[in-house]
């Protein structure tokens, strides 16, 4: 997905909002608005926004002089999503349709995301409130077939927190089919999207293989990553991609199932969906 | 009101909204943007946001050579809010309470306003709901004393479409009082902001005198106001403020009576309610 000028404002207020989980210091997090503001003008919008997104948190890290702005946030919704886990599990294991639900529970985690709302609301209720969504693009046939022939299956995470109902989502499609699974989290912190540190945070590595992508991008830009995960993404006999991030710099790519929440107008407009719509989409079948 | 580095993302969204009023060209949207973005780091923040806001306007309407990128709007709005009164009229005249009724529904036509949410939804639907406002801060009681005694009326206009209803308001109060009246309009186009041409369209003239405030800000920044504005200012008996944008640059002067609807979470914090929230403010009883 290109980089609209709408995304413009929305950079900086983000560039705002990881600088106060910094700092107090207005002096420090004006710094970091003037030098966003000051690059922003430099670049070159036939990119996906998230390609942009790693330059300005680079930005905020440097200036700043903190490499990891969301830890503690992160660490903080981890535990909640830990917390709900036992309770969502259960319900989704007494649900008609166990792999729907656990996907819109998926989803629903996705709402975990501070780089669009800036705050997280409610955890608690998205997530119980997601066995009542409707999916507004709904792929989930062709998604359920091609999981039935799956036998290499990677898995590219968004955000901390989310994560862990990511796990209760591969868990549900392990007891499916049997199937070599690999998890995919962020090179480095960016924003508060999952890195090797939630990972092991929430033991997704008790189910899965988990690899850093290699890059600092609050998205997969193929180009960025390791070439470990370039040739996983290629040999992979299908691909479920969560969130916006992952959608906006993949979203020309055949293979990922996008599996999202659509949180700001710009990708919303992009997916023709209204903003706060979940989806679940295939671009093969389009 | 200071300015909070909130407003710097606000600025750069207002800048886009502007520059698409004029243009459907993206290279002339970015280069507003560009330009906004590279001046905001020179600023100082210690004005009040519609200082800085008439410096985004000006570069606008320098960037994309129309001086008045809301034009068809305002004529839109105008329009549309004189479509509605006659109506709104008869219904104020019908209640229990007509100037605390016209009170409400001047405010509520302080929701046309392009400057905060970028778009206006349902000003019929806004101005019907406005009998059944509830005042967050009511200093109404101090406000009716205060007008009974007053024999010079100074009226700060804010936006098109809107001083239809402040008209409305404005008849209510010489049916109660005789007195003097002078409404205040903006000295030059910026965003919807009503100048001396849409009181013109909407017969502002045939009520009361009508000045230009000889500024250029969305707001009324005295500093920057004509002598003979000042001087009103000093003399009148009571001043009636309308809008964000007023408020913004005279929340520190005790005289004005502030009607407004908190549209954007700064405002809201300075005032200390939510966001949407309808406010009928005296500094004076504090």
């Amino acid at each position: 997905m290109r980089t609209y000028l709408d995304c413009m404002s929305c950079f900086v207020r983000q560039a705002l909002e990881a600088s106060r989980m910094v700092t107090e210091d207005e002096r420090i997090q004006r710094d970091v608005l003037d030098s966003v503001m000051e690059m922003l003008p430099k670049l070159s919008f036939h990119v996906t926004p998230p390609e942009i997104a790693s330059v300005v948190h680079r930005m905020v890290k440097d200036v700043t002089g903190n490499p990891d702005p969301y830890k503690e946030v992160k660490k903080r919704h981890n535990q909640l999503a830990l917390n709900l886990y036992p309770r969502i599990k259960e319900i989704v294991a007494q649900s008609d349709d166990r792999l729907l639900n656990s996907i819109k529970v998926a989803i629903a985690g996705n709402a975990i995301d501070l780089g669009v709302q800036g705050h997280v609301k409610d955890i608690e209720g998205s997530i119980h409130a997601a066995f009542s969504f409707k999916l507004i693009i709904n792929n989930y046939d062709e998604f359920k077939e091609r999981l039935m022939q799956c036998n290499f299956l990677l898995y590219l995470g968004d955000n901390a927190g989310e994560i862990v109902f990511d796990k209760l989502l591969i868990e549900e499609i392990s007891m499916l089919k049997d199937m070599e699974i690999v998890f995919v989290v962020r090179g480095e912190p960016v924003i508060n999207d999952a890195t090797m540190e939630d990972a092991e945070f929430v033991r997704m590595g008790d189910k899965v293989r988990v690899i850093p992508n290699g890059s600092d991008a609050p998205a997969t830009i193929l180009s960025q990553c390791s070439p470990e995960v370039r040739q996983l993404f290629s040999e992979a006999d299908m691909i479920i991609s969560k969130g916006q991030g992952n959608y906006e710099s993949l979203s020309r790519e055949d293979k990922p199932f996008f599996l999202l929440k659509a949180k700001c107008p710009v990708v919303a407009g992009d997916l023709g969906v209204n903003v706060g719509d979940i989806i679940l989409k295939s671009r093969v079948v389009e």
